[in-house]
């Protein structure tokens, strides 16, 4: 890299995250690793209590099979929280993505009802009946993903991963090109998770092919670089 | 819901996922679990060539232990692409995080090359040493994370989920207050994936407190609901 300057370099920061506190881990990994995809779950009690609460420790991961991850903490005190136990229970949940429109109510369902007070009923958020479970998902939500666990994978006291098979998926009318199963952003209007109290919009995009190997090489005429051959 | 008007309503799409073809899956799901964060992740070879990918099948999912998880998928034939074989073979791996001058070198790194040919040394991306393990992370990345895979769930043939411990973590100057802990998105710049060849800009962003059931019970003065006890 003979053609860098050789100006002062302000030094960045790095931490040994065994040296840190799980907090300030939290705090680095929540600001860094963004924006990350939110789930509005719901699940339904043994007692028939439909819950939901929000986690943006989630993502998709695959499509055969189609997996979901959901990341899960215990309450400070260590006992599990509804979802998770609602899941045990018959390992059923419905994953609600999240827009503009119903953030406000997704942020709602964070707080921190008593177990025996369903969030949907609390905030009067409409249900449906599902179609591939016993779980209700909420009318309104722009997509809603029905799912079975597939597996729980414990991580000590205060964390679990719950990996989730997606059975059948939900959208509002307009988002989804039936033809084409493209999305429609404008339509859609999803909402992303970033550190601290912040989300973003997703109205500002790019787009950007995947270019082929060959395509490269005659773009570039790029020789055989040193430490291999083509 | 009496209020709601009686207006004709256009009906949303619903998929049977049994019913749908792996690739449709993948479309709805790449598509509608938006934004996601990407990884780009470099790897060493046994025979030391350093590769990197990018992934967005990916999140963080816990702070206690630090957990991050990768989806990766086989070559169409069912053969290990680089990064998982190389993770199989030292456990070991860098996440970086991918911003707005960095979008275009990650795409870049995506292209198909042989085994072979390393994507740092043929694209000309400066490599700094790992100061948590064997492998080199990418000198201009905003974020990378060292990191040890803890285990590789393997769902058939063409797919893994890595779950690997972040061990270190490294920022470039100015992204995260030394004192606070905090990320400063200006400086940051992050970018995330859509579906189909889109991303997205995280520039317009807003604010949300999470609230405290008893501030919601003071500002709604709400009785409690027919459901059960308060």
């Amino acid at each position: 890299m003979g053609d860098l300057k050789q100006a002062p370099v302000t030094p960045g920061l790095s931490f040994d995250f065994a040296a840190l506190p799980p907090a300030a881990r939290y705090k680095l990994l929540t600001g860094l690793v963004v924006p990350r995809p939110i789930a509005l779950v719901t699940t339904i009690s043994p007692a028939g209590v439909v819950n939901a609460a929000p986690f943006s420790f989630f993502n998709t991961f695959a499509q055969e099979p189609p997996l979901l991850v959901l990341g899960m903490d215990a309450r400070p005190g260590g006992e599990m929280k509804d979802t998770l136990a609602n899941i045990r229970q018959n390992r059923a949940f419905v994953v609600h993505l999240v827009d503009e429109d119903s953030a406000r109510d997704m942020n709602d369902c964070a707080i921190d009802f008593p177990s025996a007070i369903g969030e949907p009923a609390a905030l009067g958020l409409a249900l449906a009946p599902g179609t591939h479970g016993p779980v209700p998902r909420l009318s309104a939500a722009p997509v809603a993903m029905e799912c079975r666990q597939v597996t729980t994978l414990n991580f000590g006291p205060m964390r679990d991963l719950v990996i989730g098979e997606v059975l059948a998926l939900h959208t509002r009318a307009g988002i989804i090109d039936a033809d084409t199963l493209r999305t429609d952003y404008e339509v859609f209007k999803p909402v992303g998770r970033l550190g601290g109290t912040f989300y973003s919009f997703q109205n500002q995009r790019f787009s950007m092919e995947r270019e082929s190997y060959a395509a490269y090489v005659a773009r570039t005429k790029a020789p055989a670089p040193e430490d291999g051959p083509a």
